[in-house]
């Protein structure tokens, strides 16, 4: 039983980088069913990747999750299987894994993938994905090599950590950062309900929302119906996060938010966002 | 033996999403086949989605339509599953399904997605694509579940329809649409080659083209070849409608045309669009 | 045993088009795996197309490779179905087909797709990808027709073939053109690390790179973290060409080169570029 393969990348679909890896894939694990994850991360952007990938994980088929955003392709970044209970996670050591893996409840085996049998002789050094990532979780998804024979194994603290932002609580306020913009305008924060809760605020209220200069009151429902079409709303969105969205709307053109901006949120009368 | 699944939604191709529901549907239904009938409907547009669905449905293999454009998430419109004898229809209660379900024969039966154990418990109400629809539809495909286990049935007349403009005749012209443009730049409008006959037209005839204020000379041919490159002529397209197009061009730059502009054909010396 | 399809096609991924294709394989070949190759090659351009299969060819799958990139659909050209070691290919007779047939050792059948039984009925005659392409990739791969079954047998040179301009070395340099531009703004060349060779050029050498009246001095590098992030470098890229990239950047802007573009390429102190 070969295991299912999540891929997950920055390649885009112009070209046929994620084609390549598909074949692959398929010649080299025949049985696997492959998912596309996404392939839309802008380019090079570890931390989008990492967290696209955490949102998602809990989501994919136990497996071998494939992530390739490597700007260090080329340079001596390694190249990394890790074990978990949830299965393997493949990709460079640049810190795109680490989120995930945690969330999965930490790693179990990690491997530098060194061994030259378990890679595709290419004559460049700049697709790794279709000559290193791709045939390791190809390997480990058809149980053709176990994790140990990819390389030698790594101690805990020889990877790359990824550092996410979290928010300040500073006496009435908490300062966040808008974490990703959606497909659809939906702006999601790194605060949680549970740093509302501490200012004092609940489902039903009528928090103050500082972007950049500007100050916004905004409702926190429990959905868009809970707001007329073209309004804001502040909601606990599907990944468990406060997000700010305008029903039927795109709230990072309504609010000028962009992906890391500060966000600072505040009860109404606060005078701590003033 | 599980049925295939075809899905169409607005989710883009940037974010997670589409994979999302992809792992969802692999660990549901573990041996379904998963097509991506598209994705790339504009955010919302519930009636560019139903006639995409409408144009490919005879092409996909019998079993499970999820559709997921939903702009009405988060609301108390329903959630529906749909038998036909082509098989099983699942998305929202807007009218997104409603003229692929019309066109296979109509409905055997209908019901109200609301049993919660045929769903994914989520913290937030906005992705329904993963914590409802896609549940839904990977019980139907793996037989998992009967479609009225999934919650209680609906009378015929408890869903919503969608209305499609119709192209009306005036003397000797046809007052149509612009039904949708394609990734090439062809304009499918709403009227049918039955339209024009009726004006007297037939293959061969040059038909006068209004939109806006603007009159086009234009052949009706069989195949772009029958003018030279540049040219623009009108055809009977893929899907049996009448569409404009030009040769190795974009005829929605060349006329400018745009989704739902309005169009109204003719025979030459027509006085109708003049 | 049913074969693998693999799909290449210039539909883009806004419309339903490659989903509706994906539907005919499914139904007419249930048991094979569909390859996504790409279906981001601008509209209607048969060498982008011919080149990203070329370089996607010997890593996907043995079976079949469907081909639909046809801005003649409609007109008199062909509908080829053509054998090689590596299987089968199947697209439009415009050469898009033709570099990577001869890089799997050539035909060894070549039929013109005329076989009505072999083919969707259709309206119109403007989807050839779902009607006729799609239909006979799949009977191959399931094995329902044997090749000659889906139409008469061509001589080996009744059949377009696409000129690829090669790189010409005069004097102490050599001009060739950009050849690709990828995702990430690699531009590569169709100048080999031979040409530079006959030059006396080697790893580690510096090379006058000519891009219109601009002169670049550019290393020739065996990866990217030989050169400082924003450094352009020279390197042999996974396709075995020259390839001009910039660490962490683009080199299609920071060198103003476009796809098709003339690239001259020669040793530092070389008068012929000057």
């Amino acid at each position: 039983m070969s295991l299912p393969i999540s891929f997950l990348s920055d390649f885009g679909l112009d070209d046929e980088f994620v084609g390549v890896v598909h074949g692959v894939l398929a010649k080299l694990a025949p049985e696997s069913r492959v998912i596309d994850v996404g392939h839309g991360t802008p380019r090079g952007e570890i931390r989008a990747a990492a967290l696209s990938l955490t949102r998602a994980i809990q989501y994919l088929p136990e497996g071998v999750a494939l992530v390739v955003v490597d700007p260090g392709v080329g340079s001596d970044r390694k190249a990394l299987a890790v074990e978990t209970e949830w299965g393997y996670f493949v990709g460079p050591d640049n810190g795109v894994l680490s989120p995930a893996v945690a969330m999965m409840g930490g790693a179990s085996v990690m491997v530098s993938i060194e061994n030259p049998e378990a890679m595709i002789p290419s004559p460049g050094e700049t697709f790794h994905g279709r000559d290193v990532f791709a045939p390791a979780a190809a390997l480990l998804a058809s149980g053709e090599a176990s994790i140990e024979e990819l390389g030698p194994v790594l101690g805990p603290h020889s990877v790359q950590p990824l550092l996410l932002p979290l928010p300040e609580t500073m006496g009435d306020t908490v300062a966040g950062e808008a974490w990703w913009v959606d497909h659809f305008g939906n702006v999601q924060t790194n605060i949680g309900p549970e740093d509302l809760v501490l200012l004092g605020l609940g489902p039903g209220s009528v928090v103050t929302v500082k972007v950049g200069a500007s100050l916004h009151s905004i409702r926190w429902v429990s959905s868009y119906s809970d707001v007329e079409p073209g309004e804001p709303l502040l909601h606990v969105d599907s990944a468990g996060l406060i997000a700010i969205a305008v029903r039927e709307g795109a709230a990072d053109e309504d609010l000028n938010l962009t992906e890391g901006a500060p966000v600072t949120l505040a009860g109404r009368g606060s005078t701590g966002v003033g």
